[in-house]
């Protein structure tokens, strides 16, 4: 392991990376295999690197050199954007905000845990129950079918949504998606949104919220290249904030952001929007659906491999994750058998709050091989 | 103008951008020479867009394909930026937070105004004076040679310096910043310290606060690699937190920030690491500094041609940047003189706070045949 990705996962995911080290040292031979971090593996094509590559050498020119560019990034690209992801959706070129990821967004909208915590809007931290005091947690469970019971849910200004959702893998249905800009435009919330993982959808799950109509009125999308285009090492990602978003005084959703945005922020890396750029013409589009294709085959191995030893699989069909549930058990135990007797690296669900307690995320985001090995060991200790 | 910068300076200087376009109709065939904006404009050395290249055509392959990094930059770097910039002065690579650029460290420092303003700790606005409530000014001016008179100034919690300055170009002296941490010991202030010019340093000025004794246990220092290295659109930087800083409760503020940096942020470009360690390659050092000298010898003719004008010139030596004063003049009326009649644009100093009134900024960053031309233009209005 390069020591850039030791010290990321020690700071990243701490507690497996330490029962990583303590496993190598009692199983120095044994050939691990790490479905447990969410992050992409497989090289980006070339068609795109080529490109990044090309605005690269021209930095060393007069022409083609390019200093600071526009905090809400390139209106090329921005454009494109729009095209490919929001095409008949009705989202305007001016409506995408390019960031560097969409996690660096999330922050700047406060939105996340954690972030919110970080600036104190998060309340107090209740030991007996692991949650803190202002936030309402959305229960999506296989009981609720993945969704929430809104009627049941008290207001608030801000709805943090996933879908296809890390780490249960589950895509929202439209008629969900329906119910939730419903309940967001009676009590004047703001939903924001994250479809970073949306090119994985293979049903008719929405893609995006606005396919949902009077969702401009109420939602932000946050997206991002990162799992999209093998980008998590690049960094470029995006915000919609459409122009008909208002606050309770009808200002402008879209002018406070762009203010925050330019103050915040001076601009995604010229290099990665110029990468961005060539993920979206037909050529990278088309190259890059190759290498989602390939996790999805993954994705497919581990969720048949569960699915065939009788456990309740979630996910894996429109997302890179799959959620495997064992029923009574603790997830760190889970994690921890499967370590000793596989060899194989996964994540407890606990890690992602409390309703993950009986659960354990495995990605798809691995070499074919690795992943094939794994579902061979699996089968041997399940069996 | 291509659109995206067209865009940028809409977002960034509104004001100068609109009075660039009505002087665009005004005068259709006038040759405008841009020394307004403080951004580089010489193409960055092929020796390091080469290594940027090498890491992007890596990225297609197996063994080159990187993922997240550490959020806190690649140790690689952190150790490179350390030995470069911070050498005996006892910092080392554990302390370096690589950033995708000064602006949003800042940002995520909470120390600007704007951003201050931002999030709702600047207090209110007062009309009259053009300042916020919470937030004391410390006026810099020749005067008190750009530097304030700390007996007179009110303890605040964060103390923020500039140096070299935008937009004096004054550099604080040892002597000055040895006050300076002196005032924040006693007080128990911590000092951001923006060091993003200190490459264009000519004279004995320190380059870091951490030249100064005792800086270790109260000061963070911000840099970039934007004005050292032309990355202004690559976007890179560094923050340096010692680990002797703590806050009043003994805990490291180093921690803290840790934390804040892994929550908030995913790391710079993996690209743009890749060609901020080529920087620091004593090829690429030197290459640098070839572009600097170019820089820097701009500035040695825009500030000769106002001093032998007879005007007070300040700035220029240890920075990019020429302040020149018209003692009873409003800036915007300075600078409207002297688009109208030379077509050059400048910067009002009123926009960078209400002490630069009676100042225009004027940047280097321009190629030298436009310096030289705009020199002789202005030497036409002034004689």
């Amino acid at each position: 392991m390069r020591e850039h990705d030791h010290i990321k996962v020690i700071a990243r995911m701490c507690r497996i990376c330490m029962r990583e080290l303590e496993h190598n040292r009692k199983y120095p031979h044994a050939k691990l295999i790490r479905l447990g971090i969410g992050d992409t593996t497989h090289p980006i094509p070339p068609i795109i690197t080529s490109a990044m590559a090309q605005h690269v050498y021209g930095l060393s020119t007069v022409q083609g050199y390019r200093g600071y560019g526009a905090e809400q990034g390139n209106m090329e690209l921005r454009k494109a954007i729009a095209e490919t992801f929001y095409n008949d959706l009705g989202v305007k070129g001016s409506e995408i905000f390019v960031s560097d990821g969409a996690q660096c967004d999330i922050s700047r909208l406060q939105a996340y845990i954690d972030t919110g915590v970080i600036i104190g809007q998060a309340g107090k931290f209740m030991e007996e129950t692991g949650k803190y005091q202002n936030i309402v947690y959305m229960n999506c469970s296989p009981e609720n079918n993945f969704f929430p019971d809104l009627s049941n849910t008290p207001r608030t200004d801000i709805i943090f949504f996933c879908s296809p959702n890390n780490p249960t893998g589950n895509a929202a249905s439209k008629q969900q998606l329906e119910q939730l800009v419903e309940i967001a435009r009676a009590n004047g919330s703001i939903i924001i949104y994250d479809s970073a993982y949306a090119a994985y959808i293979t049903d008719d799950s929405p893609k995006s919220i606005f396919e949902i109509p009077g969702a401009r009125q109420v939602a932000i999308e946050i997206s991002s290249f990162s799992k999209f285009a093998g980008f998590t090492g690049v960094r470029l990602g995006w915000t919609v904030v459409p122009e008909e978003l208002l606050y309770s005084n009808q200002y402008p959703v879209i002018k406070d952001f762009n203010r925050v945005v330019c103050t915040c922020f001076n601009g995604a890396s010229s290099i990665a929007q110029a990468g961005g750029l060539a993920c979206l013409s037909p050529e990278g589009y088309l190259a890059l659906n190759g290498v989602i294709d390939t996790y999805r085959e993954n994705a497919k191995i581990i969720f048949d491999t569960f699915a065939s030893l009788g456990f309740k699989v979630y996910g894996g069909k429109n997302a890179p994750y799959i959620w495997v549930q064992f029923p009574g058990l603790r997830s760190w135990d889970v994690f921890a058998e499967i370590l000793e007797k596989t060899h194989v690296i996964t994540v407890p669900g606990r890690g992602f709050g409390p309703g993950g307690e009986e659960f354990i995320r495995i990605s798809a985001f691995g070499d074919k091989n690795g992943v094939l090995e794994a579902s061979r060991r699996l089968r041997n200790l399940f069996k």
